[in-house]
């Protein structure tokens, strides 16, 4: 895996049951990957000859996050080295602009969105769509970071004097946001979790529910679309295509990820096979794992660094002190901001298990 | 932990979660544990040395097995070092004829046994309980080496010949055979999985049901006795307390382990809390997770190497084709008897499960 961060540690974890030797590339070995065991080969997700390095130690290469060297990791595919998700199918993460522009174009419900050089560009943009607008990155963004939502030319100069590269896109009313979680296997083989209900705060995602509290109806069009998706950009892996559901109860899509992702962190524990199995089983072409849920109800809250200095680890005891709370802890430090872990609650109530999780998760990060 | 094994690697697992850094001593970096990331200290289970470089570098030492110098944790203990279970405790599982005298004077039900130089005495018990007997290594027997049904006089030299010191216990009859998993804090806090059915081959264990198919107040006479002995050897950590329960729906106690056991493994997907991770959560005296079970029966079927050579590793994509299997493989090659991994199931019905995980095992393991 290319990335040693809390997504390979726990596709480590998942890696450990089925016999499988997981490397991890990254510049750090106290990165959550190594240092829960995954063995480390020291570099960037720049260096195409760190990806060299790696490719010579194993038998397929898979990304924990999708800022990497796609035009290296081409070279290593045209060298005949396996490498899934594709940089084909990489390229639907890494940049926002082609995502939804081939998206779009292959008539999957994008948000109106344009190309731009300058806030005249967004002015014309908004006399069509009105105001605000959301700016987004091309591509560097995640957890809310190069995403920016404006209301006047002037808000958007601010952004754009910023520097980087930026699109336009109309601004969607939200009833709802949501993810589907799919895994595909090279031949087309696809099984996909159950809708999760994702909560955002200023861009991150904070908790989730799983299975989504919406209408079933809506529920089956987004698994259909997410499986379409899959399929229309061939990902290998695990794809999470985040969505938004309007107050219409139209479907839109947000973003993808051609990686294990967040919004199926409640699969370790309320899925017969996590979303971390089926990432390296779809990986190595392996027969998929079920994806069906063991219990009705699971709910994972995130562990942000809050504004004080609380390390997770001390509040470890007070936490657990409710037997059926899961914690995850990615081996990382405080930072404000920074996701550190996460825990998870399953049971037959939606509002039960979301409680005893967000109380677990502010004993271990609130002063 | 002081050993390297499959329980270690399966605790090893259960700490990235919790964020805990295992370090483990064991001659061979090739061993189970280390080979899936935890820190490995060369060094035996003899070699009290070793066992001073490990406890420098943790917060607690626990232990994979039995087959452990004790003097040297005793020294360890009076140093001031945490070691749990205590060497105490761990006395019950090292040395049989201590643990059947002790138990027998504590009130519980042990089955007739006398401590034995030569055939002669053999032949004396075997006048008052009759024959067959049941002769047990005193020490170093597991997975049926070391117990030896014999029906004569002559059957009991050939055993006493090879050396070793040995018991003699009067034959159980035995209708079902069982095991009570329980984690112990320091402090007396337990918690007890539901009883498990274990299926015995040649005394090795081939496959557990979770919760045992018996009586529901023979189960409950099973809890009360193996919580009654977690309380009475004061063990911190995992105790098994293997049992018979015979034709009359009497209980005998067989062997107790003063760690993760393998009649604990269905914990794992069949558990809130897997046995490992409750493991680590009594020595180190944090809260235990539930113990309640996450579906209605959980089936293992352990991977033994057959006669004929086949590694389980290539088996596994044919394993895997049915989505509700849990594979477990820990990173052994093939020999004949050798415990190379198990699967789990977990359902309604415990004749499914049951036959989906023989299924499995069978594929991974048979020609």
């Amino acid at each position: 895996m290319i990335g040693g961060g809390q997504l390979a540690r726990m596709t480590h974890r998942a890696a450990i049951d089925l016999g499988i030797t997981m490397h991890v590339l990254c510049p750090d070995k106290h990165e959550p990957a190594p240092a829960a065991g995954a063995i480390w080969h020291q570099g960037s997700a720049d260096d195409e000859q760190a990806f060299r390095g790696l490719a010579a130690a194993v038998d397929a290469i898979t990304l924990d996050h999708e800022l990497v060297n796609r035009d290296g990791l081409e070279r290593l595919v045209k060298d005949g080295y396996t490498v899934r998700p594709s940089p084909a199918a990489l390229a639907f993460a890494q940049d926002k602009l082609f995502a939804r522009s081939t998206l779009g174009d292959m008539g999957f419900p994008v948000p109106a969105f344009s190309e731009i050089d300058d806030a005249d560009q967004i002015e014309t943009f908004a006399s069509h769509h009105g105001w605000p607008v959301v700016l987004k990155a091309r591509s560097g963004g995640y957890d809310g970071r190069g995403v920016e939502l404006v209301s006047s030319r002037d808000d958007a100069q601010a952004v754009l004097d910023r520097g980087g590269n930026w699109l336009v896109e109309a601004f969607v009313p939200i009833a709802t946001e949501i993810a589907v979680v799919i895994a595909r296997r090279p031949g087309g083989q696809t099984a996909t979790y159950p809708v999760v209900e994702t909560v955002q705060d200023d861009g991150i995602c904070v908790e989730l529910v799983m299975p989504a509290r919406i209408d079933d109806a809506v529920a089956a069009s987004a698994i259909e679309l997410g499986t379409s998706i899959a399929k229309a950009i061939e990902v290998t892996g695990i794809l999470a295509v985040e969505m938004f559901i309007t107050p219409k109860a139209e479907l839109v899509i947000n973003e993808v990820a051609t990686r294990p992702h967040n919004s199926g962190h409640a699969t370790i524990e309320g899925s017969v096979t996590s979303q971390f199995s089926n990432h390296l089983r779809a990986v190595l072409d392996w027969p998929l794992g079920s994806t069906a849920m063991t219990s009705a109800v699971a709910a994972t809250v995130n562990l942000l660094g809050g504004d004080q200095h609380v390390e997770p680890t001390e509040r470890l005891q007070q936490a657990l002190a409710d037997p059926d709370v899961h914690v995850h802890l990615y081996g990382k430090g405080w930072r404000p901001g920074r996701k550190l872990g996460h825990v998870t609650v399953t049971g037959d109530d939606a509002d039960t298990v979301l409680a005893s999780a967000r109380r677990a998760a502010a004993v271990l990060t609130q002063p």
